[in-house]
């Protein structure tokens, strides 16, 4: 019996930070773990911005509803979803993701969260645990699925190294070169092929 | 960070088998674990059963598409996995739950599966694993989440008192009175109720 993990941003929705950069117009929250190496110091720096431009969660929350899924990800998902189960395995906050999640159908998301004060502020972030990707592939292993995951960067290997079946879908050439025993999907319909030749009949 | 697990029949639809026997008016498929304590030979008696008819998965998916699952279980359900993540487990089969899935709009089942001949016959089943519920609410536990499980009968009590939360959903009295010291919803607003009030507030 098999049960794929997919990463979200890149795969399903567009990298939520860059746009939401660029549909707030703040440039600095552009930076990502290139620039700012320090994952912890970089999300407190995002949340400094935040709460200096009077951004509330409703606020961001508003800015990310007018973001869309990739074109042709629900489909490809709802497909998915009728045969084996699915889990979304992200780095990013439900709250943040949760619009884009409604608008895939609601696979189930297991991420992070951030702790919102009452008025709406972000105060701060929890990590559920650190290789969090990872221990879910081998959570779904330990209740003998064999695991099919897909990612495109580098946060997501060690899923994809842990899994049955590691899968890059459009990944940058870096991670490509580096991981050249993974296949490479570059659109959902290689993506579907890649992942209907891995499951039994009955599951197609 | 909260995640919910469900039993599925007589949380959110029928008892699949029992609704069967009744639309197919087939009363040997009313057999449960009370009648064949064993559970394999009351399998292989029911496969046997469904053979000797000439059910097929297909026409077997057929009858099970007419059953609708159980008045509000939909509504509550899209509620409650805008909140937090949820997952069905189920020690039911895909191929069956398949159509009541859909009709609760796709939420991630984990359960067991019947083997299909390709002519559709069904050849046998395949249990997941052992104590697979309990299993469930235990690795998600190794995810660091704090799980809320919820279901009705005896063979979801190793997944309700593993989880860190446990909430019995319209039990027969026996269940009730062996396990006195878990709360009982007799319905969804009763439960949303409960389930509110173990969430934090972001969750909420």
């Amino acid at each position: 019996m098999h049960l794929a993990c997919f990463d979200l941003e890149g795969v399903f929705v567009p990298e939520i930070w860059i746009r939401f950069a660029e549909e707030t117009g703040i440039p600095e929250l552009r930076l990502t773990t290139r620039d700012v190496p320090d994952y912890d110091a970089l999300m407190r720096r995002r949340i400094e911005i935040l709460n200096r431009k009077g951004l509330r969660l409703p606020d961001i929350q508003a800015v990310i509803a007018r973001m869309e899924p990739l074109p042709g990800a629900r489909e490809f998902l709802d497909g998915l979803r009728r045969r084996i189960p699915v889990l979304i395995v992200s780095d990013t906050f439900s709250q943040f993701a949760g619009p884009l999640i409604a608008k895939l159908n609601h696979p189930t998301l297991l991420c992070n969260r951030l702790e919102i004060d009452p008025d709406g502020k972000v105060r701060g972030y929890r990590l559920r645990q650190p290789d969090g990707k990872r221990r879910v592939a081998l959570a779904m292993q330990g209740l003998n699925y064999r695991v099919i995951a897909v990612g495109d960067s580098y946060n997501d290997l060690g899923m994809l190294t842990a899994a049955d079946h590691g899968i890059l879908f459009r990944p940058p050439d870096p991670v490509c070169r580096e991981h050249p025993a993974l296949p490479v999907a570059e659109d959902y319909a290689q993506l579907e092929g890649l992942i209907a030749g891995l499951l039994a009949p009955e599951e197609r």
